[in-house]
């Protein structure tokens, strides 16, 4: 399968003239939740992820596929935590338990855990707020989760607290179409992709990828003997801003690999760290910008849609992540899959990773369910958008004005973090004499002498023996301060003119 | 092996005519810590265990056993992130870095966070300390860890802030008998458990435990293909409060079942979560209680050594646990092991559960090493020890008063949770009509009917074909209420009476 091209154009919706669905309003959630009750959810209690849904049943809407016969013999034969089983038993009235071996939270020396966040839960949006948790806020009625609770030993799943905003938020943003969709916490993405190899990758295995690919992926599924065979059985895949080239595959373009994956009965990991850092359209280094987007319906049909909102089979693994909107030490994503896969994963969970961190669950809790809500989290996605859209603005417009168009080229980037650059080192004055790799070396050597580090494109090459002949840099503009940014731009245009044998800019400028 | 026996007696210290050997000063680390010179550890960085231990080179250790031979595949061939070594080339001085995929801090939406904790610091001990971090207080010279660092991507082995302690700790308590010992970070034991069958469980082999044993463990192994072989290459073990049995193994035992491991090349996986729930000794119902330990030394004294303690070879890989003495819902642990060892399982984690949660270190980071300190922390595991000793001696004498000695006995634990009762079913009227698992699961209905929870022996046997037959069942002691405690073993033993036909107790007492 060919790598998508970097940047395809995205459809453009009017939302002036367009009856806004359903599903898109958030004030709808909260009336569902007023339906279903108020959540009771004790120490390691077990989340009804159905209950957390909207009532779909007047849409018909197709069960997934069954994936017996791709899945693993250590994951068919999981049967999950025996005493966790015990667990049902105590729901008798009256009963003592000398059963579970859980330790008093009498014995948790914390009795109070406070977070400074952003207020984004006022009209005014100004200023912070400290939201605070003590021990057993349960019991005193002022929240349905508590430190007795999160510290506490949890369920594969994560709790039913933070796990019920989750499969909220993915079902306001994906909606997938079928029924029997389900989500599970996860310890991040990078630990729910080796669950997944785990889960589907038998030894001879071969996985399909984009031509670059993060790297800590192969490196995670190689040692355990994937890829090699003939025919793959597994698509990974970061449709969006993907990590290294920065390409956004279209909806077009979904469609096509998912029509490829039904013909060939491939399961896609759709994993996707990168989904709301879609920004704003390039307009160039001196054009006005677009205005910003105005509504949270605006926002959420302006986002590429997911293979999760296309996966009519449940066919789909799609992995969410934390690490580039709030936070990557929170150590706490979700996966999106069918029934029959969620449960698979968290009964592994439970004798793996167990949950991830109560401490980390509360605080996401606390800011998503207790502060901002449905709609401060979009808030919040949105001021990520146009700090993303800014620093990808200044590295382009630094890219127009310092680098040697003759032997370096780019495109704009719509989503992610990466600016991906390719480097025609065909006009290399060693290029006859040197290979790629030899040459690319020198110019990652001559870019550090400059004072700027790039990633070498060769890094992210999923098979090494495999040659590209063509030849890129990664630039990330997720981090550095936007003045340092176009210094570091500058410098590699510098480096660049230098190993070429072009003449230099003129002081500062194009 | 036979299992150990329950109860077992330790070695008895007179510190009184003792020289405190020099490891377990405390003061000790600090000038120890003094002479290294001041922690600086940012965004991601490698720690150096070897800086945190102390200067032993005046004794002679030997260097650990190699175990290539022993490990899988998948373990051997795990090469670690290539993006995470891109990170040495950042020491440069000025360079402006486009490298690493890190989100910039400023969008970590968490400003402040603060913890309410009991204050052990003081002299006086009294009342609570409300400890708070910042973004940026590393910068700000306030602390040696910051939220910008907690929150940000992290190393395999967890941030060097927080496993210095962990290694101080592990030295002053543990001691290892060789050289290249070192530790590294696991996202709690169960993880730890599962990480290690990855590492050194091929398909077929056979893993040595206690005849009774946590399920868990069993559940976790047996769907990767370990088991079944003919010679085992792998003991697992809880050697202290054991879990079903609340045995503890003595020092002798250890040395025993050591030398037997050197002798077939096992390698030991002990696993100790209940270490320091190593109570005060039993007296009887109507005895005065042993006093207190006056001091740290003759706490540290105290302990049953570990096989960590013993482990000449390098052949134990010891997995510690916060959970039943801070809070399961930190899910951070760690393991010591050998360099070897310790590398192999650090360079997985950052390919599968990457660092543990950096918002669960920081909260362990604040109260272990910023208030309490080691002394601080050995305060508090004296005050579990004396609240896990209350406990237990209101188990034990309500089983003296309210159990039926005809057909169940026990023994005291020494450590641990768990009250493990064993009942003569031989003696049950329908013994010779039915089976131990049949007469096992009317009890354990009949124990429900009179509204008391105890898990069944059986459900911790590793292999369900193997008929000790012997009924036990695991009560215990950790969370419920005293009274409650009280209420329920006086329950068990009327249910215990009734099943076995034997005269109820006097209202209320034996």
């Amino acid at each position: 399968m060919a790598p998508p091209s970097a940047i395809e154009v995205l459809p453009e919706t009017d939302t002036s003239t367009f009856t806004i669905p359903d599903r898109l309003i958030i004030r709808h959630i909260a009336k569902r939740r007023a339906a279903s009750g108020k959540l009771i959810a004790g120490v390691a209690a077990a989340a009804d992820v159905r209950a957390f849904k909207g009532r779909t049943h007047h849409i018909h809407k197709p069960l997934a596929k069954r994936w017996d016969r791709r899945l693993t013999d250590e994951a068919k034969s999981r049967g999950g935590s025996s005493l966790k089983e015990a667990a049902k038993f105590l729901k008798q009235p009256g009963l003592i338990s000398l059963g579970g071996g859980l330790p008093s939270s009498e014995y948790f020396p914390i009795e109070e855990m406070s977070f400074k966040v952003p207020n984004l839960k006022s009209t005014s949006g100004e200023g912070h707020a400290v939201l605070s948790v003590g021990k057993h806020d349960m019991a005193h009625g002022t929240s349905d989760y508590d430190l007795a609770t999160a510290l506490q030993y949890g369920q594969g799943h994560g709790s039913a607290q933070l796990l019920r905003f989750l499969v909220e938020h993915t079902e306001l943003v994906h909606n997938p179409p079928y029924s029997d969709w389900s989500c599970t916490m996860t310890v991040g993405s990078t630990s729910a992709f080796d669950m997944a190899i785990r889960m589907f990758g038998k030894p001879g295995d071969w996985i399909l990828s984009e031509e670059y690919t993060f790297p800590a992926m192969v490196e995670t599924a190689a040692p355990m003997g994937a890829r090699g065979g003939k025919k793959p059985v597994l698509l990974y895949t970061v449709p969006t801003g993907q990590n290294p080239t920065g390409s956004t595959q279209s909806l077009q373009r979904r469609k096509e690999i998912y029509a490829v994956a039904q013909k060939h009965d491939l399961y896609i990991l759709e994993d996707e760290p990168y989904y709301f850092l879609q920004m704003q359209p390039y307009t160039g280094p001196n054009a006005a910008d677009v205005p910003a987007l105005a509504s949270h319906e605006e926002f959420l049909l302006s986002l590429v849609p997911s293979y999760l909102s296309l996966d009519v089979d449940g066919r789909v693994m799609r992995m969410d992540s934390f690490s580039k909107v709030i936070a990557p030490g929170t150590r706490v994503g979700w996966i999106t899959a069918s029934e029959q896969i969620c449960k698979r994963y968290s009964v592994h969970a439970d004798l793996s990773t167990q949950s991830p961190s109560g401490v980390s669950q509360m605080m996401l809790f606390k800011i998503l369910e207790e502060q901002w809500g449905h709609g401060g989290f979009l808030d919040w996605l949105l001021h990520i958008r146009m700090e993303y859209t800014a620093r990808r603005n200044v590295t382009l417009d630094a890219c127009e004005q310092f680098l040697p168009k003759d032997v370096v080229s780019w495109k704009a980037p719509k989503a992610g973090m990466f600016q991906w650059l390719r480097v025609e080192w065909e006009k290399h004055p060693d290029y006859s004499r040197k290979t790629l790799v030899e040459i690319e070396d020198e110019l990652f050597h001559a870019n550090m002498r400059h004072g700027t580090l790039l990633m070498k494109g060769s890094w992210f090459c999923p098979d090494k023996e495999v040659d590209t002949g063509k030849m890129f840099f990664r630039a990330t503009y997720a981090a550095a301060p936007l003045d340092q940014i176009r210094e570091a731009v500058r410098r590699f245009g510098e480096s660049l003119r230098e190993a070429f044998g072009l003449v230099a800019l003129a002081d500062g400028g194009a």
